[in-house]
């Protein structure tokens, strides 16, 4: 790709439906920050992507993120402004000046939190992130995987609050004090984490992640345009494998610690009549159980998406008597390595399960 | 006084005496400050007391206190490098460096914390705080009640995490944020708060605490010197009123919040025989009732203190069996203001009375 291309409207659309399967579930709706860039897009604005090969060594990235429990993220739109002064903030903090921002988790809309950012600073997006979906927690990062140093982080609420994580003992501690700012702001807030140079992105980045969030949305459209099935187009597309297909029976959902988390029961449709899946939460989807027995746990990508439509379905807007089928995507290779998977593997999240990728 | 004169040892002794009986129960207690500062004058630090009139206008005064749950203090011991960290951390921020240092509050351990930072930033105490006794919230303070700014705060643990409120949206979300903080890292932490300009402490700050903790420490050793009742010199030198006699007959304790909250009860003794005296508490006394009757309230300085020493007892270290008196001593004037009271006042502590002081 150029080093640096500028963004369509469409290209935003896309990003959004693409970013919303690969958010397993979390990673916040994109809506409220699509209408948000549909209007600065009407306004006149292009945001430009920018290859991560392209950064300098010594570039400094933003790395931004809505952080908080997606159920809150549905009452408290988003706000361009809350994720703009969190990145001026650290700017000042710094006392630099970022040459691009990039998202630190592409799932849901996040995605879109750097073009939001991107569009009020005229800077562009760096094409990569951290998680190459979305995760719940600080540490569950390709940074935080490769030891990078986790501090300084701003935060910004829509009151006027504002506080800097200096200093952390840990990942842990990162995201403990940081979980403790956010949830009493409102369980949702605007944050620029730890800031990364060009060197640290390519190397520890997962890259190119914004590009494939487009393409997956893209792929969704064509099928649908052409009446074809857009989940097996999903599917086929990113490599990915249909794992049941069926009604949601249940919900246990609620909002905790800054989290949403809870179950879901589904019963099987179609060729999975007479069967059950149960899926666990945590922001995303962690843990699926068919008919009683572990069948696909993080870090492998459980998306849950509408059976027709084909549009990803979140953890805060499933609901009883959805049609929906469950579909694992391939996960990052750092992901996967045994540090990885201290990091975001099923005992991260508190399940005493070993992972066995459904793609192994 | 002259504007800046050498704290002796002793004095430092007397200061720790007389700023527990100010604590009102809380503050924390001085003793772990105190054998800190012992050591430190055995190794020849000297540190100075400054008069705040002899600040300048643009002078910038760092505002210190060890925040948190008094128990806690009892278990996780003062290290001045906190506390020293925490300014640091400030003038960093600032880009600046403090021309003195003051504590928020005269009362308990918190009375030590400006010379534990002094003593290792080589800068002089300022003369003054700005509760004129301790109070368990940011916002119960001269500067909160004199609408002055709230932010930044910095704040520092023993494990190397640091926070910085850079803005809140109140005096309120100030103490919401940062108390959670501080809860976070284990209730207990070393935090510099707002900066003060030399024109705002003289103006806006309760001056010659610090002379006055010591002169009453004086007091209570003289009076044990000259084998006189410690507690009546303490009563006649601050202009203050015996309120109850007893023995502690009940406690209920517990840390919440990062606050120590809870009531005490007295059986009287000697003159109040057959009488009853109930406290109830928020890290300090906030009310006592005589006989099931409101008798006392903040901002009026409630002390209990061991009737044989006139030693004063924390909130922390009231048990049962102990023989303590009960005394009132006069509020600084600025709490006692409609607007102070706003602030401090018995309604400020979630109780539905009217502010009848003792001294009316």
């Amino acid at each position: 790709m150029a080093s640096l291309r500028p963004v369509s409207a469409a290209e935003i659309e896309s990003l959004a439906l693409g970013a919303w399967i690969l958010g397993t579930g979390g990673g916040g709706s994109p809506y409220s920050g699509l209408l948000n860039m549909r209007k600065l897009y009407r306004e006149g604005t292009v945001v430009s992507l920018m290859d991560p090969a392209a950064l300098e060594d010594d570039d400094l990235v933003a790395v931004v993120s809505n952080m908080g429990a997606p159920l809150v993220g549905l009452e408290r739109l988003v706000d361009p402004q809350s994720i703009y002064r969190a990145v001026r903030m650290m700017e000042e903090y710094l006392d630099r000046r970022f040459r691009a921002v990039m998202s630190v988790e592409i799932g849901g809309g996040n995605a879109i939190q750097p073009f939001l950012a991107a569009a009020l600073l005229g800077i562009p997006v760096v094409d990569a992130d951290a998680m190459g979906r979305a995760f719940p927690e600080a540490q569950m990062t390709s940074f935080a995987i490769h030891d990078l140093p986790m501090y300084p982080l701003t935060l910004a609420d829509v009151r006027d609050n504002a506080v800097i994580v200096a200093r952390a003992a840990s990942w842990k501690w990162m995201e403990r004090l940081s979980r403790k700012a956010c949830v009493e702001v409102g369980s949702i807030a605007a944050t620029c984490k730890a800031p990364r140079t060009g060197r640290e992105v390519k190397t520890c980045g997962i890259l190119y992640t914004v590009t494939k969030a487009i393409r997956l949305g893209e792929t969704v459209q064509a099928a649908r345009h052409a009446h074809a099935d857009p989940i097996q187009a999903v599917v086929e597309a990113a490599g990915g494998r249909l794992l049941f297909r069926g009604k949601v029976q249940d919900v246990d959902r609620r909002t905790t610690e800054g989290f949403l988390r809870g179950t879901a029961a589904l019963d099987g449709l179609d060729g999975f009549k007479g069967r059950a899946f149960v899926l666990a939460f945590q922001n995303e989807f962690a843990v699926g159980w068919l008919d009683g027995e572990p069948h696909v746990t993080t870090p492998d990508l459980i998306c849950v998406m509408d059976s027709l439509s084909g549009e990803a379905i979140g953890t805060e807007t499933l609901r009883y008597g959805q049609r929906v089928t469950v579909i694992a995507l391939p996960a990052p290779p750092i992901l996967l390595t045994p540090k990885g998977l201290d990091h975001v593997g099923p005992r991260a999240f508190g399940y005493d399960l070993d992972f066995h990728s459904v793609f192994a």
